[in-house]
């Protein structure tokens, strides 16, 4: 929980520059969280509104979400013809090591737009940063009224156990994850750390919202209840692909290939619903699959050499940007070794996905908090 | 506003490696936070105690206030036997350029003290981050019940007007604060900014804090209303010899220095307590003046060489770690000049303390919001 961040500042293998997936996910779940605010609010007269961001990561997604909400507010005061909301609290939450310095950088600017755009002053929007595993409380006790989550919540909070790099029993090797070739106790290990994360996630969050609050949660996941499917880990398999053709060269160990599982998991709506209904404090007003391309959607023709170049590459640097952390602080890869093998990666992506369009799938719910 | 910021990181010239003084400066007031902690929790049961550092840096100063004041609250609650707070809502504040990330890295092993030492529940202490300016808004009305603030109200919100390097007369050549040879102008302007930007943190303050909540501010100032002495502006006269001498060999611009002033005020007493007087929302318990040295006290004998470059090197670090951001963006020197200055400025440092020992005035004052 520690290692895990995106890649920091922004130069051409960071985050901020490479985070178009995450974008374009943002934008798919947007009229899911607009319907979410607008309803709240035809209910509710909200003196100072409680909200949450929670994995924002850093970059230009890290404030867009908190822009799309407050013109939701805003277009909500319009059509009802009234005030709805007098202040905004923001709290916007990633874990220690996220980079917030880049996010803190961005305010003054945020703000003069807000000024400029909406008219609202200053003093009557607060943004905070709140650091810390939402795996747990990150906030008092009913003071949120809206939280969101946008492609975090796949990310465990830790490896799950008996997989770990320090177990005895190699029991994945040569994978990164889930695979069509894992023992049936990888499988049930995953879908027991996912259960346990995600049933604390929900139960955080019931204490701190206030009965009405909403929440809208975005996260990797897979339409089908088997999950070996392309669809929901077939970006890791290749991964693993050009890792293993590293370790062939002797550049990386394959005993840390084996000894490594990723902190993911990728569920299904059943999984999501059970843990949802297991706790109880939550309605779930909506729950959607969407497919997601691997690069985002950009229109590239990825049947001619070049794009099947440049869309390789373009995945390549998406992922890099989300778990070169990882692998930093597991395989100890050199800068040199790194690029090589996210090169590899790009044109064995590219290869691929000229042959088989594999997307993400993505859910999107929203919840209410029960009276 | 924006340039300003301690050095970032854990290195040799960073802030987080060079804030004795600072420390040293938390230490001295920390018998007067304990007091009005202890006085406030007297009279009041506090459900969820909203406490702000402001200017808190990064840096091991950072954690140090907020962890003093839950020690203090353990010891009312053991002294009073009730427990008078049952949850910590703590806000670190500093201007957006601030290294944060330096502060969150930390939080883990804070939390894991404060569970250890104290039996704290993770779920009883919510640390955020709140980027911004304190000459304004930064938390909604009436949320604070304690607000610390250390070394830091002497910064500006800007260079006092008529004084910014794109003004069109240089009335203060060859200085870079008020100096004995200051024209009367420069004095005024500054103490004009001063009076404006005190005035917006006491006002700002005064919404953000409950009816008999409390504030223990401390900064640099000085015991005499001539703003002249040495005590309060000679460790800048020093920094101006060093950065003549330099421009002397053509390695500074001379014009650069004739346009700089630093957006710092070290004000008396006297003009402290007719802003609050003039606000007219807070009563003043205390308004104390102390000595501080300039390395902060170390024990090293200046009438040596040795004592006397080491103190110098001290002093000079401590300095570089608080004004190189300022000084880069101005002067816009490289890295090799920046440290042949404060070698520089160390060696003057040294050679003056060894026959003056100047000090610096820390004036620390303790404040109540009336009822």
């Amino acid at each position: 929980m520690q290692v895990l961040h995106m890649n920091k500042g922004n130069g051409d293998t960071s985050y901020a520059k490479n985070s178009t997936v995450q974008s374009k996910i943002i934008s798919v779940g947007k009229p899911i969280m607009k319907e979410a605010v607008l309803e709240m609010l035809c209910n509710n007269v909200i003196e100072s509104m409680g909200i949450a961001d929670l994995g924002c990561s850093s970059g230009p997604n890290s404030l867009s979400v908190i822009s799309e909400i407050m013109d939701t507010v805003e277009a909500a005061n319009r059509l009802l013809g009234r005030r709805s909301v007098s202040e905004f609290r923001v709290f916007l939450n990633d874990l220690y090591s996220n980079d917030f310095n880049n996010i803190f950088m961005s305010l003054p600017a945020f703000y003069d737009r807000l000024k400029e755009e909406k008219g609202l002053e200053f003093e009557s929007c607060f943004i905070l940063g709140a650091p810390g595993s939402f795996y747990g409380r990150l906030f008092p006790s009913n003071s949120l009224h809206f939280v969101h989550s946008s492609s975090s919540l796949h990310w465990l909070s830790q490896v799950p156990a008996g997989l770990e790099s320090n177990a005895l029993k190699r029991l994945n090797k040569g994978k990164l994850y889930i695979s069509k070739s894992s023992p049936q106790s990888v499988v049930d290990a995953y879908l027991l750390q996912f259960r346990n994360d995600f049933s604390l996630f929900i139960k955080s969050r019931s204490r701190e919202l206030v009965a009405g609050g909403r929440m809208v949660l975005s996260l990797m996941g897979r339409s089908s209840t088997d999950p070996t499917t392309e669809n929901s880990c077939y970006q890791w398999e290749l991964l693993a692909q050009a890792i293993t053709s590293l370790a062939r060269e002797g550049r990386i160990e394959e005993e840390k290939l084996d000894s490594f599982n990723a902190p993911y998991y990728a569920p299904c709506t059943e999984e999501i619903k059970d843990e949802i209904q297991k706790e109880g404090s939550f309605t779930i007003d909506r729950l959607e699959a969407f497919e997601i391309d691997w690069d985002g959607g950009a229109v590239t023709d990825i049947h001619t050499p070049h794009g099947k170049l440049s869309v390789g590459r373009r995945v390549a640097k998406a992922i890099r940007a989300v778990v070169e952390s990882m692998l930093e602080s597991h395989f100890g890869i050199e800068p040199d070794v790194m690029d090589d093998l996210f090169i590899r990666y790009g044109d064995i992506v590219g290869t691929h996905l000229s042959k088989s369009r594999t997307k993400y799938i993505n859910l999107v719910m929203a919840l209410t908090k029960k009276w």
